[in-house]
């Protein structure tokens, strides 16, 4: 009865049923879990959206919201369980409107951050949010709350979405928030949305927060005799006053990594560890700033300090780029997104260290040591589905416990999903995780919206 | 009962019953209102508080937060009808902990704005938010999500709060955040009580994101032949890449008011219109931002671009920071602070003129032109109570209908208490208006925490 209404209020070609649905919509980014849905549809208007919801609202199907299928907690997975359907918003891809006197662009959720990044620099603008992905959709980022490279200077997608339509698990459509800077009218029911994986609500439209584009933009690498002194002098550059768009991390060991997969060659010096800083602005600001962090550091103790020119900044980014498909290209993986006070991470590092050294656990660590954020990935090796499942698992609830005692967080940018669930439910405060399912019970009172992702039961 | 209940769990010096209770505290900012509360506590732990709250709870007594009471929008007024009692937080008064590793500062509900910065600075660190009220505490700031002065550049309240400890409408004690930069482990609760204004939560502790002090702020008047010319020029300036820490519009007739108000001369020939921007960083970065948008402005028509000393500046900012008290000098006057997109503050002013003309109704117009937030003074005059609340709910009506046509809000960084209420919801989607209180019949079933105020029955 629900798949006849379906095919009354959507057209047939934008209606996916059964064995028609494609097997990659019914699993997650590596295509390793194996779910089902009994529908995949393609809205192509917040109107479509709203029509789909209101129909899943009457007959109870779980509905569960996708963009470009990129995210690697599972939020988008459609476990079998849940007969749901999937709400593909990847046709919902324009831009709709840039207005250059209040810096803003308003876009369709199915936009990709790529396209976006592309579209707005062309007009001599720049969205700051610059997540690894740079295939994800708009959407998708804002229901990760999407953080990436550049959040040392500039924030997260949070920092940049000023107003979002919504469609409710009622199917009713909202706009919240405002095309204002300042906004103390009411609750912030936006930020509510953002981040909370498709759980609450789906976004059909996003108002996003624009700066000029900086003038100039340079690449520094920095050696270090060890990582710990590398993590170590993450807050001693901040203490300059010099805020760097970017400071990455990355041991010899790794850069090794990604120069086999890329065939290409470092530019700098072998060392045992590397930060990657970018800093960007006019030229004599970039000047100033190089010259008062290079002072500092090399008071610190770094090995070599070399400003990259266009090539050198193209091959690091590429090498930097790939890490993660480096790894994967080697064996099976487990790719995490910790987090933790930006004066804790070498603690984390010796932590994950000592770990492998009591279960044999190896994992491949880099990411933005200039807000905490450490991306594992923990290597399956040789270990067959239960070894796997076992080590991991022990892996796992050791090194979230650490990050925990350290101030941390389970996520930082990918969101939990399903396959932080666990941990995050965890660690998290029971009152807290009740609060959550109070408020997704007050908004989507028959649970019908990515249910079981995140907090959710 | 419940006050000889109360006297058993707090110490009697910090409990006032009945005519015990300061006048003060049963009225809103301005001594107009008359309320009445059955008690008013001064609890000095988190766990007083807590234990207050699961009394007033469990004798369903409602609870009315307040901190300094500074509020404008009578947020912490306590209507007579709701016997409530008053948990006052400012002998909560101490700042904890400064960790200048991950730049934050942990600090209790009743520390003063003025005293944060006062204590930050000193340690070669800066809190970016200004409000205006330098005397409003940090949990009030929090709760309406303050904004102020620089918001141009860095930013409200709600982009600096890393951490909260919050009392919930049970008694529950609850972290929310994280002292880490990125978050993406589930709903962003503390982004829901940010903006609150004490209907969901207590602040009891906050810690607060801090960045390196700029160690050199230079100011400079912008003179204009009007008024509309000066507020079109703002997306023009931001348009050179250059982001000043703040931008102010003043009228030259303002500007009047203000040196008769303080016996100070405006350093600068007389206008019809200024911005004052301020800048901020290193000198040579402050030298290249004045080149560029002094070039700019002048192709704009400006005036005059005159760069204040250090005397200029602190006369400039005197007779700024005086402007609501040299109103209210004048006559009783209704502090409004709309916001609408930045390229909308000349429509905004010239609708403001044109609804003057036809009522009758004057007011006094500054305010934040670098985030469209205007401060509007509506002077009473003459009126005798029943013309001015005919008058002035006339004018209000028109007027914020008017900002909400132009895509702006009722407030920017006051909040929205009982002063605004009618006029949000009125403008506001009652969709809108039923997720906020399902929301909070959701985390306070009973409705006891500041009933009334914002959104809320």
């Amino acid at each position: 009865m629900f798949l006849h209404k379906l095919s009354e209020i959507l057209p047939s070609e934008q209606i996916f049923i059964g064995d028609n649905i494609d097997a990659k919509y019914l699993s997650d980014f590596f295509g390793r879990e194996k779910g089902a849905a009994i529908a995949l549809v393609f809205p192509k208007t917040t109107e479509q959206v709203s029509t789909v919801v209101r129909l899943a609202d009457a007959y109870r199907v779980p509905v569960i919201p996708r963009g470009a299928g990129t995210n690697l907690a599972g939020s988008t997975f459609p476990e079998a369980v849940h007969n749901a359907i999937i709400i593909d918003l990847s046709l919902m891809n324009q831009i709709l409107a840039l207005n250059p006197e209040t810096f803003t662009v308003t876009v369709q959720p199915g936009v990709l951050l790529c396209d976006l990044q592309e579209y707005v620099e062309s007009h001599g603008l720049f969205y700051p949010p610059d997540p690894g992905e740079k295939h994800a959709s708009i959407g998708g980022n804002i229901s990760t709350n999407a953080g990436g490279m550049r959040a040392v200077k500039y924030g997260v997608t949070r920092d940049y979405v000023r107003e979002l339509e919504v469609v409710l698990p009622n199917g009713e459509i909202v706009c919240l928030g405002a095309a204002t800077v300042k906004d103390a009218s009411g609750l912030s029911l936006k930020n509510l949305i953002i981040g909370a994986e498709g759980t609450l609500g789906i976004v059909t439209k996003a108002t996003l927060r624009l700066i000029a584009k900086p003038e100039f933009s340079v690449d520094v690498l920095v050696s270090f005799s060890s990582l710990r002194t590398a993590l170590e002098s993450v807050p001693e550059i901040l203490k300059t006053g010099v805020i760097p768009t970017a400071i990455e991390f990355i041991a010899g060991s790794v850069v090794q990594m990604g120069e086999r997969f890329t065939s290409l060659q470092f530019p700098a010096p072998k060392a045992t560890a590397y930060l990657l800083l970018t800093f960007d602005g006019p030229k004599p600001q970039i000047a100033d700033d190089l010259r008062r962090v290079e002072n500092h550091l090399r008071e610190l103790k770094a090995l070599d300090f070399l400003t990259l020119d266009k090539s050198g900044s193209v091959t690091v980014w590429k090498i930097r780029g790939c890490l993660v498909k480096a790894v994967e290209a080697q064996c099976a993986q487990e790719p995490l997104d910790l987090v933790v006070p930006i004066d804790k991470t070498a603690d984390l590092i010796e932590s994950v260290q000592q770990l492998t050294a009591e279960t044999g656990v190896v994992t491949v660590a880099f990411g933005h040591a200039g807000d905490g954020n450490v991306h594992l990935c923990v290597l399956r090796e040789q270990r067959n589905d239960e070894e796997w499942q076992a080590d991991l698992t022990n892996f796992l609830t050791h090194l979230y416990r650490k990050a925990a005692d350290l101030g941390g967080l389970v996520s930082a940018e990918h969101g939990i999903g399903i396959a932080k669930k666990r941990y995050y439910l965890a660690l998290t405060d029971p009152a807290i995780v009740t609060l959550q399912r109070q408020i997704k019970a007050a908004i989507d009172p028959k649970g019908i919206f990515n249910p079981g992702k995140s907090y959710s039961i």
